[in-house]
């Protein structure tokens, strides 16, 4: 089920060397949940202001250039782009919402974007094959595009996103169809949460890029219950952030964090964010090696409340090997290299015996690859 | 100035493949500064209480096996290390000071230490030789051996750390010593102070691993003013953490991040350190490429309080090249790179227009060789 199964969903991309284009037309109620960033870019503020009134016609995206920290000329570059699209579709502008991806600090080619929107928008459609230009339009260094629906909860999303993530992650643009019916109010309500159990566990609070969008979109009239629908948000939202993670730039294995028995929630997240950032962990599993050492140095270091009594283990496929047991190493280190070895993704499970806190976030590894893409995208 | 030539100071060391194992024969008043991390290695612990009297009269370090995360067993074995000591320097096992650096959760190999610490004493000596041959037992991936020395304040130190830094560090070592007299309590206040404007702005306070030993032995009389020492103790400490910058597994360019005009100096210090610790600054500086919009990025994300009211330049040798003039860009790209082709080290300054707010931070690049070491450096 694409995004263009959905009910007055239509769309078209295009990408030209590291441009791209695309256009939406969706006429529903929206929510949107934007980086928390300080410096954001000229389409977050606009984009914000334009769905504020929670009614939206349409979508303009753009990728290779981020329109960020391009001042007032960059907000009147977002408006010009929702003006272009207006015209099209046949709406006001202000009902027009906006993202930008890309490079920081440049104008953005104005000249381009009036020349390709036209010709977007009017091989707009609503075939798979619509759906998948405008989905590989807002790539940049991602190696796939990532979609996933929900057949019971009517939902269809599409997402860029491989930057990777924290500590510093490039920009993740997700954007989410429903035909179920529901206000700009309860959108937003079930969008925050949704967020905060998936893309906030791969990109850490803060550590956001200036451009991060998620939009969500409802366009039809269909009843879907409201807590089936907010857990089949959630669950899209949690595999678009897994999907991430696996295109992470040059990741070959994505791992889970699970911490559990910590002082308290706060503290679970924290351990499980710094355990899934550390470069250390990172490039140790890279290098297929159960190096728990390192795992339990950020523990440490995370800030929670911690001591030794702490039991760690590996999880794949409801294999588990156990490599501290309450403090103490087992020495099972060739069988989780093994598993390391023959797994996609894995979990790493921290178990405290502080309490009752409970936390997990998603991370993968760092190779070579993330060098190699980091340094030659450039300016 | 080596070491060895500090008045009562001898040492020696050997290095058998990953493992090492240095002995230090210093009698005088002593000072450390240690890890922040909640998990502390055993010799971390017992170091601290036998130099809570303020007394040393020698140390004992081993590298290969970092003796963390080893329960009573660890306590046990970094205690047995200091009696080994003792018994060579002829002391109680209280005034020893011991420390580790290398793979965490392993049990000290014992026997090799038995075995090789008669062997390191009995050739202990005052010469350069001996000097070097301490400062290379006490290495593990380092590419080479960090010394420096003031002949005005009478202070030459050796230290040991090329994990790469923050976000999360390999273990620093550093042993510091003066023939100028001053007691534990004034040396510590003067080394806290020091590690505060050197190595915890490379390391960022809590993100340390769990042997980081900072120690500073007084074993003279030599009357130097306190003023001119603690200046001096500061350089020295800068100038380590520089080498360790420098060192950085796999680092090609060090740079340092210097903040004025933030709301407050605590704000400064925020900015310095997302900006060193950002990864995708770190692969552009690799890639000699002036993406400074990643680091705009950096600083809207640290937390501090920040407006798009940002000055932003490169400097090396005196040469200035300003990227960002009070939020414009100015297009000097060319001429940045040219800069980060050719220098081996640089500065990142960046202005905004808050308060008086300053900071800095250290910090390298992130290469192929980072994760190679890393990913290879195996349980």
């Amino acid at each position: 089920m694409e995004i263009t199964d959905i009910e007055g969903v239509y769309c078209n991309g295009i990408k030209e060397g590291k441009l791209g284009l695309g256009i939406v037309r969706c006429r529903g109620s929206i929510a949107g949940v934007f980086t928390q960033n300080k410096i954001k870019a000229a389409p977050v503020t606009v984009c914000k202001e334009n769905i504020s009134d929670g009614h939206v016609e349409g979508i303009i995206v753009n990728s290779g250039n981020a329109n960020a920290y391009t001042g007032e000329d960059g907000i009147r570059d977002a408006k010009e782009m929702c003006r272009i699209a207006s015209r099209l579709i046949g709406c006001e502008p202000g009902d027009v919402a906006v993202a930008s991806t890309g490079v920081i600090g440049r104008r953005l080619d104005m000249e381009w974007i009036r020349k390709k929107a036209p010709e977007v928008y009017a091989n707009i459609g609503k075939s798979n094959l619509h759906a998948d230009r405008f989905a590989r339009s807002i790539i940049t260094t991602d190696r796939f595009v990532k979609k996933v629906y929900s057949e019971k909860a009517k939902i269809s999303a599409v997402a860029k996103g491989a930057g990777m993530i924290a500590p510093n992650m490039a920009t993740m643009l997700s954007f989410i169809f429903t035909s179920a019916s529901f206000d700009s109010g309860e959108l937003y309500e079930m969008l925050k949460r949704a967020v905060d159990q998936s893309f906030n566990r791969l990109t850490v609070d803060g550590d956001t890029s200036t451009n991060d969008t998620v939009l969500l979109v409802s366009t039809g009239k269909e009843r879907v219950d409201a807590d089936v629908f907010e857990e089949e948000l959630t669950n899209i939202c949690y595999n678009l952030a897994k999907q991430m993670a696996r295109d992470g730039e040059g990741s070959t294995r994505v791992f889970e964090v699970v911490v559990e028995g910590a002082k308290s929630d706060a503290d679970a997240d924290r351990i499980a964010r710094a355990v899934a950032n550390s470069l250390l962990v990172k490039t140790a599993v890279f290098g297929r090696d159960p190096n728990w050492g390192r795992i339990i140095a950020a523990v440490g270091y995370s800030g929670a409340d911690v001591d030794d009594r702490i039991t760690l283990s590996f999880e794949s496929n409801s294999d588990e090997i156990v490599l501290v047991d309450w403090g103490k190493p087992t020495r099972r280190e060739a069988e989780a290299r093994d598993m390391l070895e023959s797994c996609e993704e894995f979990t790493i499970k921290i178990r405290l015996e502080k309490g009752s806190g409970k936390g997990f976030a998603i991370g993968c590894d760092l190779s070579y690859d993330y060098v190699r893409l980091n340094a030659e995208y450039t300016t």
